[in-house]
């Protein structure tokens, strides 16, 4: 297969994980990020401060051999710590003993994937490089060092748009004729906040889990770092009667979590100054298609489907599609436009069902969550998987631990476990006499 | 009510029409339009040459004064005609005897609407002015001269923008944060052929029909003009293997029309002059929000709701976007943020129910008007409304002839009817047996 000059723009997870699948098949790859070097700068690495790998991410890093690395600064949360107001916990597996997604700082995994990208001699990595134009028949791409002013422009065979969800490369695509693209903001922000280490430097909560404070309209997680703290992020309605606008005080700050965040507050002695001083960030759906350029553009990960982070599947989903990039340029035999269209066809319609899975997973999070019978009903899916492993999988299972079901399909076969589980529900008494002989044989009538 | 200055970018249908409601509350409006004087200048007068009007559109040209004269140049379209390939014709009523939607010139009408709204000492109409930027804070519009080149900038009180599917306005408001956005384009064109009159100047088909090829994946349609011609309308795939892109000579088009349209053809003399010579047009549907900015900008028409054409209700919700906007304004007393607000309020969610209809008749007019099953429906559906008026109402006649029941509501209504209509057409003999005892009750039962 004849050698290309590769563009990719953005350093990212994702930019960073395609380099390096490039890279292995012998193509001259340069990456333009438009930050600095965040291995030797103090820089904030992005969105958010850590994410949850599960096992399509997984399966991407295996790809690129830096799995280990990885496993090794890795907290597996092996299921949901749910708090209620009045302090109480309620435990929830993700899955089967041993299955667990896991809380990984995106700084070092970032850093990790550059440092591995380096190793490439085919690899050269360009920081502080912000892409201000590009043509995409030429193909070209225009950059402004954002140190120096210097204006270049860069000619390769192809360009790689991975810069995220306001894509350079994906707004000029826009142009191009009849673009369908949509971005939805929810009209809830998010905002970073922090339970440090205990005084002996332990986890001053459950550590193999991730919390969630459920509060119907709003929520608040925490999820594990390596150094004993948690990353806490509340989901919290921009305007409304509870809601950003109305704490403008220290004092409404604190009123709001002393009443909703009881048990949380003497874990977060610097609340208020966490509060007022990181930034309020919004939640953004972004659709686009097409997603590729003949041969000589495509876009990956968020740039071609920013979701929001409710199912923790953001990172997942973009290293999958490293995964599938890969695939489709191996069995395309050098026709770049072949693999660009195998490419699409595959993950279009896996990351439309990845986005209506998040949406559909915060309602779930911060609103079902606390109610009984969902917690009921997940108790009797997973007695189902348990006893019916081929026919049943309950959603989360298929979404995170399931690697070889494409997201479309989990969207799928979940719409039919509500089905299943609204008809099992409606037998009387079917929690309290799942092992009579006639439930038995029902459930076995709708399961089979 | 304090007199306000109104820049109003976009004469188009919405555009003059809103502009006659400001003005008759005293308002200072001027009018920018892009385009020439289409009274004076031989131009193209938009996408389509002309347009379906109905009860809701009727509403809106009876608050300026100007549905006589409009009825005077409209033709009454009472129901479908639908044509096989083997050229049996098949008719079906839209709705009860007297109930039309009414075929009329884009043209005429949007002269009519223009010489209307500069009776008005305070409407002036500014042709040749294209909008080139906005400041929806300050609030100012800048246009170019497209004859001069002249630069302008206009300040007034408020902005509305009426400038259509691509709206300048509504592109500016974009920008601003969190702003919701899609544009979803069919893979379907259009393009418009003539059936020109008969030679003694009579028309070549039913006159008082919408006529439909319904031809599965595609259609073509044709409606009345009054000089005796048909405009038609051809709905095809861009790509694919019948398709746009496969009729490449007059040969193609000739085989192609001969085979899907053979009792069409001897209408047609100048099939292929048309053809070649006229647009292949997209479809697109675009949502936005919000749709207006504090009490300094509103979109209206296409520039908030881009629709598809297949409900024949692009004009009618923006007629009746004006006659709502005007409410909202009379009810405000001044308070022109409150009436934007209430606007909005109002108008969002029918624009979307309206977009989504139009979507869902697209189907419906291509694929299964031509199916038997769905013509019994049809006939089942207008006995139940002729037998239970008061229960139930065909969506067509919710959408068309019902402007008290708003768009939203008809959409969920539509899908009440079609539950219902599955289980009364799931009675064995249905069809046949309408007046027997048994099958009367259980219609009954359902129906109220």
């Amino acid at each position: 297969m004849a050698t290309k000059n590769i563009t990719v723009v953005g350093a990212g997870l994702v930019g960073s994980l395609l380099s390096i699948y490039l890279a292995k098949k012998g193509h001259i790859v340069n990456v333009y990020e438009r930050r600095p070097d965040m291995r030797s700068a103090a820089i904030p690495a992005g969105r958010s401060i850590n994410l949850a790998l599960s096992d399509r991410g997984w399966r991407g890093l295996e790809g690129a051999g830096i799995g280990d690395a990885i496993r090794a600064i890795a907290i597996p949360m092996s299921g949901r710590m749910m708090h209620g107001v009045d302090g109480t916990l309620n435990y929830q597996p993700y899955g089967k003993e041993g299955q667990a997604i896991n809380s990984v700082s995106r700084r070092i995994l970032n850093m990790t994937l550059m440092d591995c990208a380096e190793q490439y001699p085919n690899i050269t990595l360009h920081f502080n490089h912000r892409a201000t134009d590009c043509d995409i028949d030429a193909p070209w791409v225009a950059f402004e060092n954002t140190h120096t002013g210097e204006q270049s422009r860069v000619e390769s065979d192809i360009i790689i748009g991975s810069d995220g969800a306001f894509s350079a490369i994906r707004e000029r695509m826009q142009k191009t004729d009849r673009y369908n693209f949509s971005q939805d903001y929810l009209e809830h922000a998010y905002k970073e906040l922090t339970i440090p280490p205990a005084d002996d430097g332990g986890f001053r909560m459950e550590k193999n889990a991730l919390h969630i404070w459920a509060r119907k309209s709003f929520m608040m997680i925490a999820l594990p770092n390596t150094d004993g703290s948690f990353t806490c992020t509340l989901f919290f309605p921009y305007k409304g009667e509870v809601s950003f606008e109305q704490l403008r005080t220290e004092d409404d700050v604190r009123v709001f979590f002393n009443e909703y965040f009881p048990d949380a507050v003497p874990m977060m002695p610097t609340l208020i100054e966490d509060f007022f001083g990181n930034p309020t960030s919004s939640l953004v759906t972004m659709r686009a298609f097409p997603w590729v350029y003949g041969n000589t553009a495509a876009l990956i990960g968020d740039a071609a489907h920013a979701i929001v982070p409710f199912y923790g599947q953001g990172m997942n989903c973009g290293f999958e599609d490293c995964v599938v990039m890969s695939d489709c340029i191996d069995a395309s035999g050098g026709d770049w436009t072949a693999a660009f269209a195998n490419y699409e066809r595959n993950r279009k319609p896996n990351g439309d069902a990845i986005a209506q899975l998040a949406l559909d997973n915060f309602i779930e999070m911060r609103d079902k969550v606390a109610d009984p019978d969902f917690l009921l009903r997940k108790k009797i899916e997973a007695k189902l998987h348990a006893e019916y492993p081929r026919s049943f999988t309950p959603l989360y299972t298929l979404v995170t631990f399931s690697p070889d079901v494409p997201y479309s399909e989990a969207l799928r076969r979940g719409r039919e476990n509500d089905t299943l589980m609204d008809a099992i529900l409606a037998i009387p008494g079917v929690h309290d006499r799942w092992d009579d002989e006639d439930v038995r044989s029902a459930v076995q009538s709708f399961v089979q």
